[in-house]
């Protein structure tokens, strides 16, 4: 971790030209990702019959490869401003928990078949498995943020605890509103809905939260602490932006899921909206013709008719005979629907618009950052928040 | 609320004798249910398109008809060791959405069609949404864990959150137990390991939580406090005991659940293990026959292929052929395979095993109890005490 070979720090210079980028981003993220790690495998209670294995399949999701973006987001700040790592690594594991809780159970909702490259964790052992997994990622956040008590003290741990209670009820808000939209099959939603959404759904836990968590273990005051929160927001926006263009555009190896999956689920992406709304009105026609199908996942069946068949536990004839009688009417999404989307997507420039969009609000971003540079001092770890900037946006995975 | 028309309390009775029954017990259980509502209420953001609507679906489950026991157990011992209503409401109220967020999760993961006589919330909103509605809970229970800190004093709160966090540990763990049984197609299993696991998953969060809760919110010392969770914790066995018995016996008026549920799901209980145990040889292996067969409830098929029949999007002549097909091989559990466990059931004398088993620890609970009278002054408090020993095993809901 460092900024090794790199400028050192003037008076003069642009306080953002340190960033971390390359193997020092990489650096950076991977030892905040192993610290979190250690710091889950200490908690974990023994394993074993009388635990039903359930500690095991804890691990499942956290020992997969990720970016370790919330962990890194609370180390840094809290170690930019002048707190050890040992000092917000826990509050960082709570953070990383209730992350990996929510991916076990979205995936499990969203019928997902892969995850991180490999099966999730409901196809690999049921879905009671998967829901009981998530549960208990949820329960383990509590361990941490109770000896906090004892580390950052008690007013600290207390106001630690209350943004990670804020959180959590942010996200629920956020995913209830995109499921009020699927409900309610609305369509008609523009930029402001959208963001809206993406702030309580995402920004609020995986850019917010961490940098208020290592703000308030770093002791510093309000108004510069709500600085970050909306420099942190703001990148979380041009982040799930940069999203929704990698689950267009990405094959499996890259994202680790499947290819157009935000297609094939009917998600509202800044992309589809934009192209819906520019569309003429035939074309606007025979996408929401598309759009109204319903999603495969809410049923599994598609998949598990394949699997049934592969166990040859049901003829292939039938099978054949059943998705027929099944796509007659509103019936499933298919590939020739999801073809229907991509084209109207190309066709409309969504892509140039969200790619703008994304930019913008990075550079927004990057703007709050030199304020912010202002009073935070020069560092590896503010270099890695000034890195983060251009790695939301220029990451391709 | 109270003992009306009920003997006083006298040195030389029975400190048990006056236990609430009938309408006294129910009313108990009901003012409990009502304070724990209205602090539900008072704390829920309000609601409307800003959050998806998620906060009348929060309310969906604590509303239906309910026993409210978590609340009352923590009541009850909090204000018969001297503290008010006020000070463990919202304790209570953390317990109850933990409760409700278990039921959400669990229907979820079982399938389950009815829960309270009403249809399920995932069949009513799509697995999703009450995923998503489960999460919330979970996440409205920090508030009042927060709020303790300013009510109950420092100490005090801190353990009430120690006590949930240990509590949410236990329960995944029973969970996953049982679900590693499920796995394993493990049925070579004795009563201790039923129970074993009956104390993780159900006893702890039901009894032993909600009287640990009330005794730290009251300030009881440690020691008492561990008489008070073998006392909860014992006619948890109990409680699980006679509701494994009336899964068993009950129609869906009584239970609120489909009829025969357990049996469906091929659930461990202490009568079916039994009955295994005693069976002949040729028996045992017809049962275990019908439980090798897949839970239909894994696919949630059955009832996915009725409605679509019903909805005109599936041909019924299709829908047998495939479920034909399905159920040749290892395929789902059928009507008689549930007829088969029900026989081996009933010619075991399971039920007589199961009944007295209940009595049994129904008996240790009572005995306890009155150890317990020693230092725990008489109040109707204590007689919800006495009376939920009598009403777990009396109980025909």
């Amino acid at each position: 971790m460092g900024s090794r070979g790199r400028a050192g720090y003037g008076p003069g210079m642009d306080p953002l030209a340190t960033g971390l980028e390359g193997a020092d981003l990489r650096d950076y993220l991977s030892a905040c990702r192993e610290g979190v790690l250690a710091e889950l495998r200490a908690r974990l209670p023994p394993d074993g019959p009388r635990t039903g294995g359930l500690y095991g399949l804890v691990l499942d999701y956290p020992l997969r490869d990720a970016k370790a973006l919330r962990p890194a987001l609370a180390v840094a700040t809290a170690r930019a401003l002048g707190a050890s790592m040992d000092l917000v690594l826990p509050s960082a594991l709570t953070l990383e928990l209730y992350h990996n809780a929510f991916l076990v159970h979205d995936d499990v909702e969203d019928a997902s078949e892969l995850r991180r490259g490999q099966p999730t964790l409901h196809r690999a052992h049921g879905v009671a498995v998967a829901m009981n997994v998530g549960d208990a990622m949820l329960a383990l956040t509590l361990g941490p943020l109770l000896e906090n008590m004892e580390t950052v003290g008690l007013s600290r741990a207390l106001r630690v605890l209350s943004v990670v209670e804020r959180m959590a009820r942010e996200s629920a808000e956020g995913q209830a509103i995109e499921l009020d939209w699927i409900r309610r099959n609305a369509w008609d939603l523009g930029p402001t809905d959208y963001f809206r959404m993406v702030w309580k759904k995402t920004a609020w836990y995986t850019f917010i939260a961490p940098v208020t968590v290592g703000a308030i273990v770093a002791g510093l005051d309000a108004a510069r602490t709500r600085q970050l929160q909306w420099f942190a927001g703001t990148l979380g926006l041009a982040f799930q932006v940069q999203d929704d263009l990698l689950s267009l555009e990405g094959a499996v190896a890259d994202t680790g899921k499947e290819e157009g999956g935000d297609l094939w689920e009917g998600k509202r992406t800044l992309m589809l909206l934009h192209a819906l709304r520019v569309a003429t009105p035939a074309a606007r026609a025979r996408g929401l013709e598309a759009l109204a199908r319903e999603r495969a996942a809410d049923a599994a069946l598609p998949a598990q008719l394949a699997a049934w068949v592969e166990a040859g536990r049901l003829d292939a004839g039938l099978r054949v005979a059943l998705e027929g009688a099944l796509t007659q009417g509103r019936g499933f999404r298919t590939a020739a629907d999801v073809e229907v989307l991509r084209a109207l997507i190309e066709e409309s420039g969504a892509r140039a618009v969200a790619r703008e969009a994304a930019l913008v609000r990075a550079e927004r971003a990057r703007r709050q950052l030199t304020r912010i540079a202002s009073w935070m001092p020069p560092s590896p770890h503010r270099d890695l928040l000034a890195g983060l900037v251009a790695f939301v946006v220029g990451r391709d995975r």
